[in-house]
C-alpha cells in the first residue's frame, strides 16, 4: 500500500515538474531572482518598531537598552532590504544589463536615502496619531492609537511603501501596501501621496488609488472610493493621472466615491456618505445625496414565517 | 566598503536616538509600561481554546488530558492577564498613585471576575451558533460555524472584550476588537452591548459603533453600519450615547446605515439593504428604499474597445 | 497568596470543566476527530508553493532543487490532506459507519483525485494572472500580481477549494475559503463556480453565494454582492439554486449587488457601480443608476466648529 502512494507522489511529481516547463509566468522556478514575501512583511514589523520604539516588542529584544535595540534592528533591516532591492532592481529594464556591483551600489544608496527619511516619517506619524485623536471620541488615549487602530497602521505602511516607490523601488512597495490592505482592509496604493493629519476611520473598505494626491488634515470614513473613472484602456493608461486630488481640510464620509484624474476637491469641502462624484468640487461646498425616500410596511405575520415576496420588494433583500 | 556602512549605520542610529527625545508621544521607548500586543493577541488565542475545548487546539497540548490542557492554558492566561492589567491600570488616572501592590491587587480581581463569567459566555456562544446554523442555507453543520465563520469569531471576540470593558480595563479590550477586525472586517468597538442569538454574515465592512445596544434575536449582514450621526465634536463628545439601539428580532440586510443616539430600530422590524436611518423606527416596520431606477442602454461597440464616454454616464464606472 | 491563587485557578477548572459536560455543541471536547484548522491553512500554503514554484519559498526548502522540493512537499501535503479528509468524512451521514480503512481508502482517493487536477488548476491560475495585469493599468508586472493582488490570492484559494468541494469534503473549503477571506476581505463560497480569465480588483467586501456560477471573463470590483434575493428559509434552502449566473465577458463595478438564484446576467454586459439587480439582464445590456442628485451647500461657518444640524441635513453623516 505505502509502495503504491510512493509511485503515485512519484507520478505526480513528473506530472507537475512537466507542468513546470511551459514556459509560463506561473512556471518561473528559480526562486533567487525573486523577492521573498515573507522578508518583505519582517522588514515592515522591524520599521514598526524603529518607529515607534516603545510600543512594539519582542521577547528577543527585550533586554537590549534602546541603543542597542535600534541598532541591530537597523544592522538587521538594511542587510535584507539591500538584498531585496537588489533582486527587485532587475525589473527595471534600464537595470537588467547592470553588473552585480552597479546593482548593489544602487541598491545601498536607496535602502539609505530611504532610512534617513525614518524622522520626516516619524514626524508625519505623530500628526496622524493627533488627528485620529482629535477627530475620534472612541478614542480614549494615544496609545490606544498606535496599538490597535488600524487606519493608523495602514498610513504607516503607506508613508514608507510611498517613499520606497519615489526612489523607483519596484513591487516591494507593492507587497507592503496589500501586506496592510490584508490586514485593515484599508487597499492604498503606493503611488498615493498623502498630506500631513491624516485620518482614516474604521476603514474597511477604502480604495485609494495610484495618482490619488491628498492634502493636508483630511479625513477619510470606511468604504471611501478614490478611483478612476474607467480602466478599460487597461495597461495603456499606465502613469496617466485617474485619481482624484483632495485639497486641504476635507471630510469624505463612508461609503462616497470620488473619481477620476481630472477630479479637484476643493479647501474644506464635506463631502456626504454614498456621494458619488465625478467632477470638481468648489471650496468650501458641502456636498451630499439627495435624502433617500423610504418605505414602510406593517402586516401582521411575523418575520420568521416565510412568505411570497411582492413583486415590487424583491429588491428588499441582500443576503 | 563594509565599514563605510558601519559609519552610516552608526550615524542613522545617532539620529534615531536623537529623534526619540523630542518629547512627542511618538518617541515612548519605555516598553515595560506598555502593554504587549503579542501577548494580547496570545491571551485571545487562548481563550478560543478554552471556551472550544474540542475545536482549536496546538501541538503541545495535544497529548494532555482536557482537564490538564484547561488548567495549564488558564495558568498561562491568568499570569499574563494579570501582568497587562497592571500595566494598563497606569492608564486610569486615579489608579496612576497606587502602590504596586494595589496595582497588582486590583489586576488580579479583574482578571478573576472577568474568568468567571467564561460559563455566561460560553453559553451567550452557543446561541450565536445556532442563531448561525438556524440562519443561513449555506452552513453544512455546525462545526463549520465555529471553525470558519468569519461573524461567530468577531462576536467571540466582542463578548470576552465587552466584559473587560465593562470591568472597566483600558486598551486591552480595544487591541483585542481590533484584532477581530483585522481578521474578519467585522469592526465591533467593546463598549457595544449584543444580545443573545446574534448573528452576522459575510461581515466584512460592519462597523458598530460604542454606545450601541443590540437586542435578542438580531441579525446583520455585510456593509452594515451602527454609527454615529457627527462626531465633529470629537472628543467632547466621549462617552456620550452617539449610537442606536437596536431592540429584538430586528434584521438588517447588506449595506444599511443605522445612525445617531436617539435612533431605536422597535422590535420585529426589517430594513433593507442600503437603507440610510437617522430616526427610529416603530415596531413591526419593514423599511425599504425606493425602488431604484435603473437604465438600460444598448450599443453596437464591444466593451472592450476604449471609447468617451457620454457626458452622462461618466459617473458609471467606479474602479 | 501564591496558594489563594491557585486555589481559584482550581476551582475555575472545575467550574469549566463541569461547563463541558453540558452536552451542547461547543462542549465537544475530544480533538481527534475533529480537523485541524491550521494543518489545513499549512496545506493551502504549501499547494501556494507547489502551484507558483519560484515564488513562495521559506527557509528549510531554500537549498533544495526544485525537484527535491516538489515531492517534499507533496509528501507533507498528502500525509496531512488525507488525514485531514479522512476526519471530516465522519461529516457524511453515509460515511459515519464506515470502517477505518474504508475510510482512509476513500480520503486517499480524494486526495489524489484532488491532486490530479493541478496541472489544470495551474492553467486557469495563468489566464487569472493575464487577465489582472491586462485589466489593471496600475499593475506594473505580473510578479506583482502574483506578490501582492488580494483578488488572485482569493482566486487561487477559491478554485482549490471548489476541487474539493465537489469531491464532496465537508467543512475543509470552507476553513480555506474563510482564510482567503480572512486575508483579503473577499468572501467566495467553495460552491461558486468560476470560469476562466477571472479579474477580481481591489476586492474587500466582494460576496459570492454558494450557487452562483460565473463565466469566462469576468471582471469584479470591490464591494460586489452575488447573493441571495432571501434566506428567511435558513436550512430549508439548503443545496437550492440562491445565487445568480453571470455569462461570459461580464463587468461588475464596485458595489453593484445582483440577487437571485434566478437572475442571469447576459453576455457582454456591464453593470454600473451601486446597481440593484434583482432580475435577468440581456446580452449586451449596460445597466445603470440613474444619475444621482447632489446637493450643495455653502456657508461661512468653518467645518470644525461644532454647529447644529439642520434637519434635513442629519443623513449626510455617517461615521
Amino acid at each position: 500500500m505505502a509502495s503504491q502512494i510512493e509511485t503515485r507522489i512519484r507520478r505526480l511529481t513528473d506530472t507537475l515538474l512537466a507542468d513546470y516547463c511551459k514556459g509560463r509566468t506561473i512556471d518561473a522556478t528559480i526562486t533567487l531572482d525573486h523577492p521573498n514575501k515573507e522578508t518583505v512583511i519582517d522588514i515592515v514589523k522591524k520599521l514598526q518598531r524603529i518607529i515607534f520604539p516603545g510600543y512594539f516588542r519582542t521577547q528577543p529584544y527585550r533586554i537590549y537598552t534602546v541603543e542597542n535595540q535600534v541598532s541591530t534592528l537597523l544592522e538587521d533591516l538594511i542587510y535584507n532590504l539591500i538584498q531585496q532591492i537588489e533582486i527587485v532592481l532587475r525589473y527595471i529594464p534600464e537595470m537588467r544589463d547592470a553588473t552585480p556591483e552597479q546593482t548593489n551600489t544602487r541598491a545601498e544608496e536607496i535602502t539609505f536615502a530611504f532610512l534617513e527619511k525614518l524622522p520626516a516619517i516619524r514626524s508625519y506619524l505623530e500628526m496622524d496619531v493627533d488627528a485620529a485623536f482629535d477627530g475620534d471620541p472612541a478614542a480614549y488615549n494615544k496609545d490606544e492609537i498606535i496599538y490597535s487602530y488600524p487606519g493608523l497602521y495602514a498610513i504607516f505602511v503607506s508613508r514608507i511603501a510611498h517613499e520606497l516607490h519615489l526612489l523607483g523601488v519596484p513591487l516591494i512597495p507593492r507587497i507592503m501596501t496589500e501586506y496592510a490592505h490584508s490586514r485593515t482592509g484599508i487597499d492604498i496604493h503606493p503611488g498615493a501621496s498623502l498630506g500631513r493629519y491624516f485620518f482614516i476611520d474604521h476603514g474597511t473598505g477604502i480604495v485609494i488609488g495610484e495618482t490619488t494626491v491628498i492634502g493636508d488634515n483630511v479625513k477619510v470614513y470606511q468604504g471611501v472610493t478614490l478611483g478612476a473613472l474607467s480602466t478599460r484602456g487597461g495597461q495603456s493608461l499606465k502613469s496617466k493621472k485617474r485619481h482624484p486630488t483632495i485639497c486641504d481640510n476635507v471630510t469624505i464620509y463612508s461609503g462616497a466615491s470620488i473619481l477620476g484624474g481630472e477630479t479637484i476637491v476643493g479647501k474644506d469641502v464635506v463631502i456626504g456618505a454614498n456621494a458619488f462624484i465625478t467632477s470638481s468640487v468648489p471650496d468650501g461646498a458641502r456636498v451630499s445625496i439627495k435624502t433617500q425616500e423610504l418605505r414602510f410596511r406593517y402586516d401582521n405575520k411575523s418575520q420568521t414565517e416565510a412568505q411570497p415576496l411582492e413583486q415590487d420588494e424583491s429588491w428588499f433583500y441582500i443576503i
